[in-house]
């Protein structure tokens, strides 16, 4: 089965074909810059990234390009749009409509839309591309996947606010998560690598990239995240500031005059790494930094470890312990340093990170001395694999589903 | 020695006399609506409560009174001021300046003044009650212990917010931590009832009244703490909401037009065991509801159960395991249902609560099962206590200051 793999951000349109029979992912692109003077297209085929500048002035266009690319005579990878089975779109919010993946219907259509006030940038591209998967490619089935979907298992006590409650029912305040596609996938892959069923683990799933948050899955279940209302609560990240007292954010407003949308904008884009070191939103740059003796680029790293160690420890609270600690996205699987850093002096709680295998750079794998209670773990993410699974998995589920119809229509006739 | 504790709000002033030789309250009382038309005295000399109407117009007028109320023929415990040896008032705030008790002095006064900007609400007032005893007790020895002190011990990490790290220099937006002298002193009294040295224990001290904390108490030093700049953050609380996602704040202001004042009234005023609840921010009212079958009043106690068990699990970690946890306050010392809710599910954290020691209700005393590593105690809080031994112990460093003066003077001589 070959499954189009579409996450469109508010200027941005990233793809993947992937042939789930042989897992082999057959063109990668992202159209950047959309709706602006320098759009462009990159791509990879298997044989380096191209890039190509085009006009883009929507998703609509967006979306043309790729398929004209995957169509290309010779070198695209299919010939015809037939070849495909299925699209499955990446959707940021299904607030409380969506607990699993779906195929996408007027209703669903709907529901995205309404969500859209919980994740506004975002959820109309999504939207857009969604009508434009309609329009060129009609009839062909599509999925929604939504980053929300993995945390709708979360029991009341972790995603209430302890706010007037009616903030919650008359405007749907509540802790929503994000990144539940990768927490998702790496807590099933860390289960299949331990030779454990999901069912019987508590793991403590940490996706650290220029997000971040972590998530704990409770025997197969997420029970928690760091990740709430927004993207913005928990984990200090790249330019998020993560949990503060929320009476900084009054008290900052009064001081400097700021409006609730300027004080976003610094929370979210003037803050975490790049607020503290005032040098970079990279870990890579900052820890270049403070390896030259830089004073806020050391505070940052203690301050982005901190927060982690904090988290765990929460985490490892609410479930009683753990079986694995898995680490995924450009900093958990690349910083050797700040894993070592966040997971050091937990030995105690049977947390034992060996140093040696921290070190070795090598895909997927388990980097805990043997004899640490807790397996310490590196996996990859990879949510174009789970779109694509999930849209394989619901394609299957409307087969048998025709099949069964059409036995029942036989046995009537 | 006798030593008058005055501890001055926004409109009341607290006060004790103790005689720190026997350890005796020798009256204890409370001057509320200071200002108001209902402004009354409320005091108890041992033999029950009485309550005065009487007129306050400011911290003055109710200091004249106290100090009328002292000194009461035949009734009073004291037959002149003199007796009293010195005055120790609660500071809410010393900013970044004071790390420990202090004799105060026209220095202290202004720096004191300075942080007003920090506790606005408290600061003025203790200085209302700080002047008006030079005035009425001309050369008292006054001593003012901090809110803040103890936790001026925090590292950075623990400190600074992952914010513009301008915020921190210019407007000296960090965690100050609050209910200091609490923690401080049933960390140090724990490590009494243990027959240890508070400097070899790590201890997660929980002082859950209205306003509610918990602090990491790594080898007598204070790590972190979950209030923030303000009284707000960290634990769900009666009326307050603790952590939340930032941007719930500007979303609500987005939402509904609320200014930073407005906000602040309602996450700390309207929030909280009573905003979910929709009843009480008492917790024993919340309890009794639920026991009734109040669906509202069961969640809100689930929340307030997990913000305190979340916290211990980030102090375990940060400290890597801990050897106590020490309750105090109002909902620590009283309530056997929150304590056993927010420690349920610990026991493979070596944290075993022993139902029947935890239902018996009797001061200071130690409920973890024998088999527990880590101890469970409840230890009445006492920070009026802890006023009284910090001005002890000035007023002790000053004479020895003075004899070796002396001594200097008279080898010089």
């Amino acid at each position: 089965m070959k499954v189009l793999v579409l996450n469109a951000g508010s200027s941005s349109l990233k793809y993947q074909l992937l042939d789930l029979a042989t897992g082999a992912v057959l063109i990668r692109g992202l159209c950047e810059n959309i709706g602006m003077h320098d759009s462009a297209h990159r791509f990879d085929r298997g044989f380096g990234e191209l890039k190509r500048s085009e006009i883009m002035n929507d998703h609509h266009d967006a979306l043309q390009i790729v398929i004209n690319t995957l169509l290309e005579p010779d070198r695209g990878p299919i010939k015809s749009l037939d070849e495909i089975d299925a699209v499955g779109h990446r959707v940021v919010s299904g607030g409380e409509y969506f607990t699993e993946s779906t195929l996408i219907d007027d209703d669903v259509l709907e529901k995205i839309g309404i969500c859209s006030e919980l994740a506004p940038l975002h959820n109309p591209p999504a939207l857009a591309a969604m009508h434009a998967c309609l329009e060129m490619m009609p009839g062909k089935p599509e999925v929604a996947v939504f980053d929300t979907a993995f945390f709708q298992t979360l029991p009341p006590r972790a995603y209430v606010y302890p706010l007037p409650y009616e903030y919650y029912t008359d405007y749907k305040i509540r802790k929503y998560g994000a990144h539940g596609t990768s927490h998702r996938f790496i807590a099933r892959h860390a289960a299949k690598m331990l030779g454990a069923d999901v069912r019987d683990l508590r793991l403590i799933t940490c996706h650290l990239g220029n997000g971040a948050s972590i998530a704990a899955v409770d025997h197969g279940v997420a029970i928690d995240t760091t990740m709430g209302l927004t993207p913005l609560d928990g984990l200090m990240m790249g330019t998020r500031c993560g949990t503060i007292d929320p009476a900084v954010v009054t008290r900052i407003q009064t001081l400097l005059g700021y409006t609730p949308d300027q004080m976003n904008e610094i929370m979210n884009k003037k803050s975490g790494l790049l607020g503290v070191s005032g040098i970079s939103s990279d870990l890579r740059t900052v820890e270049e930094a403070a390896l030259a003796g830089n004073e806020r680029a050391v505070l940052a790293l203690e301050l982005y470890a901190y927060f982690i160690k904090r988290y765990i420890g929460q985490y490892f609270a609410v479930m009683g312990g753990a079986d694995a600690i898995v680490f995924t996205a450009g900093v958990g699987e690349n910083s050797e340093y700040m894993r070592a850093q966040c997971l050091a002096g937990l030995e105690p709680m049977g947390i034992v990170l060996d140093a040696r295998k921290n070190r070795i750079r090598s895909g997927e794998r388990i980097i805990s001395e043997d004899r640490s209670r807790v397996k310490i773990m590196v996996i990859p993410t990879n949510e174009e694999l789970m779109i694509a699974r999930d849209v394989e998995k619901i394609m299957d589920e409307v087969h048998q589903a025709e099949v069964t119809a059409e036995m029942v229509e036989e046995t009537l006739v």
